[in-house]
């Protein structure tokens, strides 16, 4: 008997990490609520890369759409090879690194901090250096991870970036919405998507569709797709997907849409349409009747909880999944081809 | 005798629509230079999709490297589609559209103006709506673009913000060199890449990886290629692409490189041959004699001009070579599949 991948193993731990997190420094976000309520930021930065650099992206859209504080991606080589001084006094920097070693990462997050920035930074390996570099360390307590492909530790940066925003805000809707995440979770992690199996068993190509708070989601499916199983897959936001990516779609080409009941829906549905139209085999993953209708193979997600929230219950019905993919397709996930787990770049 | 493609024969006038460009609107640049001397943006924001998003993305490596001024990119949604109020007070917001039509960009446009915002716009038709939203319009002067795969007017935004960037820091050096450019891209588009063709001609996927102000070059490069051949080609930063997208890399797997002379060439040649040792294919578009020496297939660049402006002489060399290659590979570069030039999102 083979045991599962590392990667299933640690994807199935990512609801108890999240209670953990949820349980644990309570007074150090509200201690970095409070800084930041005290000053409001004119504008903040997000330092990471990899799977972490998605839930940056998570982070730009919860504090763009909740605070309308206008968030910008860090370049690392912006500071690490051209020398620039980011001119960034009193703004929000979030650093995110589940090792917390990257040197480019480390240098940027510096930079910020010497030059009068609120700095912050969500990491796993607590005593990684990240931490010791920025005023705000918050852990995410999701356990060694081990695997090359993030799971447990994106899932719980996701959680963090939205009990943040949720102290910061104090939107009680969403506090309240919070602990009931990784009972959710776990429901989500259930979810049975073996239906796309043969599907995408043999594809060499494919596109991810999303918008607004999920468009992260389906950026971090894309690098799993990429890095467990060798299938290229792209991550576009609804709208962008039209603006030129649509002319590689010809009859049967996948692709898979992430659609979550929230504002975006709608917009999303229209562009599935199209890409129906023009052929597309449709993978659909949701919770919503209209949605699932349109699809080829429709991947059922949990009701909705919170819309904030419904993104991290489609990343995590995706990764057990995204595990037997690789598994089906002869990789083995735990070991990409060519990648290590800390990339040191400059 | 069929004529050449429309896309070719607008690439080949983009070194005309540039020179007109540079002559135009000293006036009006200058203007917006000094308003943004007199009270120093807290941050920069950009409002584009499609090849005018990479456009965007050039100007914020130029904003962020000479000016050190935190640029971030909007994402129509937020604003859009979530409703959200941006406190873009005193920011520099930049929208850039070939169209200038867009009903999103519009309204990411006004609600910016009406938020404090210090606005300009890069718009091809200067009568578009876009041109009326903002307090700056800065026409392209790159005339009537038919060809749905944009190429004259994605070179005068580059020309456009390279220019503006240079008058903002009053930099001599950058200002001496913009009025040689029109005359370097003819050279560039000169460029004979054949020995690409046989190559590419019937692959179904590919990276294309560059850094820093190379990087939105290469953006546009992977859109070109999926918009006009049905080619999955996906863009990476040299440092992002060994955080998990190499796994997609077996023998012979096509990565092109685009290596400019500048901070970032060794991080680039690092990962170059990184990529080659994992059995990756590399076709090398450079000036360099070290980045030709590593390529299998070398693309030849003109010597270098500048720093900032070499990667828009990447881009010219590319655009005939591409329209060629569509061709050869079976498709009409002006005819891309499911396609109309202008994309209404919301």
């Amino acid at each position: 008997m083979t045991s599962a991948p590392l990667m299933m193993q640690e994807a199935v731990t990512a609801p108890a990490a999240v209670r953990r997190l949820l349980d644990s420094d309570t007074a150090a976000v509200a201690a970095l609520a409070d800084r930041l309520r005290a000053v409001p930021p004119p504008f903040a930065m997000t330092i990471a890369r990899g799977s972490s650099d998605h839930a940056a992206g998570y982070a730009r859209y919860l504090f763009e759409t909740a605070l309308g504080l206008v968030t910008a991606s860090a370049a690392p080589s912006v500071v690490t090879a051209y020398g620039a001084d980011l001119r960034v006094k009193d703004a929000f920097v979030l650093a995110i690194s589940q090792s917390g070693q990257s040197p480019d990462l480390l240098c940027v997050a510096e930079a910020a901090r010497a030059g009068g920035a609120v700095t912050a930074a969500l990491v796993n390996a607590e005593d990684a250096p990240l931490a010791e570099r920025v005023a705000h360390p918050l852990p995410l307590h999701a356990g060694p991870e081990l695997s090359v492909a993030a799971t447990k530790s994106f899932v719980a940066s996701l959680a963090a970036i939205a009990r943040l925003t949720a102290v910061w805000m104090d939107d009680r809707t969403l506090l309240d919405a919070l602990p009931r995440l990784p009972f959710w979770l776990e429901r989500a992690g259930a979810a049975d998507w073996s239906a796309a199996l043969p599907v995408l068993e043999a594809v060499s190509s494919l596109l991810i569709v999303a918008r607004g708070r999920s468009y992260p989601i389906a950026q971090e499916m894309a690098l799993k797709f990429k890095e467990t199983a060798a299938a290229h897959a792209e991550p576009f936001s609804a709208a962008e997907v039209m603006h030129g990516p649509m002319a590689l779609v010809e009859p049967g080409f996948p692709v898979l849409v992430v659609a979550v009941r929230d504002e975006t829906l709608d917009g999303v549905l229209d562009t599935a349409r199209a890409l129906k139209e023009a052929g597309a085999h449709l993978l659909v993953a949701s919770a919503e009747e209209r949605a699932l209708a349109l699809a080829d193979t429709p991947l059922l997600l949990p009701p909705p909880l919170h819309p904030v929230l419904d993104p991290i219950a489609a990343i995590q019905a995706f990764y057990p999944f995204m595990a037997r993919l690789a598994v089906a397709r002869g990789f083995d996930p735990d070991r990409p081809r060519h990648l290590r787990k800390v990339t040191r770049t400059i």
